[in-house]
């Protein structure tokens, strides 16, 4: 099944959502735009689409279940990050693909091909730009104050966490897919969401990290589309449960080096049980799935694209079955 | 052979080219970057991956071209142009995928989900924002000075050029795929650009606009490796050809409205066509394809996602399979 072609009756990728701003305030100037060519006049001010965000949907020739599953990724990433590994494997778009799911992967509002607005005419501020220093301990690769002095592929081994599935080796490698990002944005990203789950109709929902997150607002805000979540290390959750959610199954995953190693994640960690209690307590199913439980041991915040991904894809699919039959 | 099902070995998502680049000068501060949570200190200072770019490889069950046909999007935009149009119609993805192309395509340095460096910590300036007031007499869409002063259907219809191709009312729809450009950058473009050559080894490429510039550059920088180009209204061309691209085909296509309508590409073409004139005389085939006077009417600069982009797919299928013949 690894191996077998893919079969699509179609790929398309969209832009969707946001809407049109007139923008003012920008200086024009001449600019050489065109090499040997004379400098043209640059004005930006006018008319501009803002908040959008883009999907590529692939469409199954035969798909083996009923529902498209959305693919959100997280903060500072693109869609990108569901395509490949920093070892150059297969990421889920690979395995859910050949196991015959219709797929939607996304950039959200101001990532990658989604486009972002100018500061300070549109957003207030510069956005932030994660250096690899900084994903570090975050994406528990190893523990505080152990970036490697000397960033080769033997250094970078023997500073991580004993037995870590990311290919830390190639650190740089998953640097390239790093975008930048701004706070404060969660109610476009989310009006853009909206558009596209109210274009694509009922579908599940697969988040990582900020992608959870939203997947687990949209599951709320669009009870009516969102009939399951996947909710791949989520940093937060949302409080009271909703009894709206009474039919959106919920399973949520983590990795490991979370309790005792990082802090951060130890407390998203509990906010996070706490909703998932706040569900179960008013009827929905919502799972739990702790990898280092189940003996899958060594997995980062990056479990996406650590080297067992096809594994933890395989327990997402079974769990869809599951729940589906 | 439009509607039969888009079969695949495989597609492949990653990004390539960059390098490591320390970062310093960011001020570190705390932000609230999770709901809910307490803010958390910002540092960006440290690594940075920069001058990368993105591709994705879709690779043929059954290819029936020998070699893949890499696709580059002009300023400000992305491989996002060549995956639909703005009335929802097919684009040149969706053409080549079922005429069994290997395909790649890319977003360049510093656009889309290839990402962009911080200023002024690494580049200069802030980019350029397009407005679509500033793209509607340049892409051709109309005469000077008649953008519509509503912009809706009607009369974006309406004060377009007669027979216009480009969907323009839903020129908003386009308007979601701009990005942001920075000028001055194509050494670090056409560094990626040759990265990407390189792991792809032989290919055609066809490029638009900016797109088409690097492609007739990278023609030059890498013989071995780029056995065709297909230049879609490049902005400029080299000046003198270079006795290296005797075996590199060039075939350059043009749309409508340019002479006598718009100064700018008048002038673009002009020198364009010098630069044929001067790969014909050291013998390399250097093919020129006006739109018009081949019958085909109404086409603006972006004829890549223009209502009969299909049928121009196809004449650049049919210039393929002649050179390659």
């Amino acid at each position: 099944m690894e191996n077998r072609d893919i079969r699509l009756k179609d790929i398309r990728g969209f832009h969707i959502g946001g809407a049109l701003h007139e923008l003012v305030g920008f200086k024009t100037e001449a600019v050489a735009r065109v090499e040997g060519d004379a400098p043209t006049v640059v004005d930006m001010n006018g008319d501009h689409m803002i908040g959008q965000m883009y999907a590529t949907h692939y469409r199954q020739a035969e798909p083996e279940f009923a529902l498209p599953l959305m693919l959100w990724h997280g903060g500072g990433l693109t869609g990108a990050c569901w395509e490949d590994t920093p070892d150059g494997g297969k990421g889920w778009l690979d395995y859910f693909l050949r196991h015959r799911f219709d797929l939607v992967i996304s950039d959200a509002f101001e990532r990658g091909r989604a486009s972002w607005p100018p500061y300070p005419q549109f957003l207030a501020q510069a956005p932030e730009h994660r250096s690899l220093n900084a994903v570090w301990h975050h994406f528990r690769f190893g523990a505080p104050g152990t970036y490697p002095p000397i960033l080769d592929a033997h250094h970078a081994r023997q500073m991580a966490y004993p037995g870590l599935q990311f290919s830390i080796e190639h650190l740089e490698q998953f640097g390239r897919q790093f975008v930048p990002r701004w706070v404060g944005n969660d109610d476009l990203a989310l009006k853009a969401y909206g558009a596209l789950l109210q274009k694509m109709g009922p579908c599940v929902v697969i988040g990582h990290s900020q992608g959870a997150y939203y997947a687990l607002q949209c599951a709320r805000l669009f009870p009516e589309l969102v009939k399951a979540v996947v909710a791949v290390e989520p940093p937060t959750g949302l409080g009271a449960a909703d009894a709206s959610l009474v039919r959106c199954p919920h399973l949520f995953i983590w990795g490991d080096n979370i309790h005792g190693k990082n802090e951060t994640w130890s407390r998203y960690f509990r906010v996070v049980e706490h909703y998932r209690q706040a569900l179960s307590d008013t009827g929905t199913l919502a799972e739990v799935m702790e990898l280092p439980e189940l003996g899958v041991h060594g997995n980062s915040h990056m479990l996406i694209m650590d080297r067992n991904n096809q594994l933890i894809a395989k327990l997402v699919q079974d769990w869809l079955m599951r729940i589906a039959s």
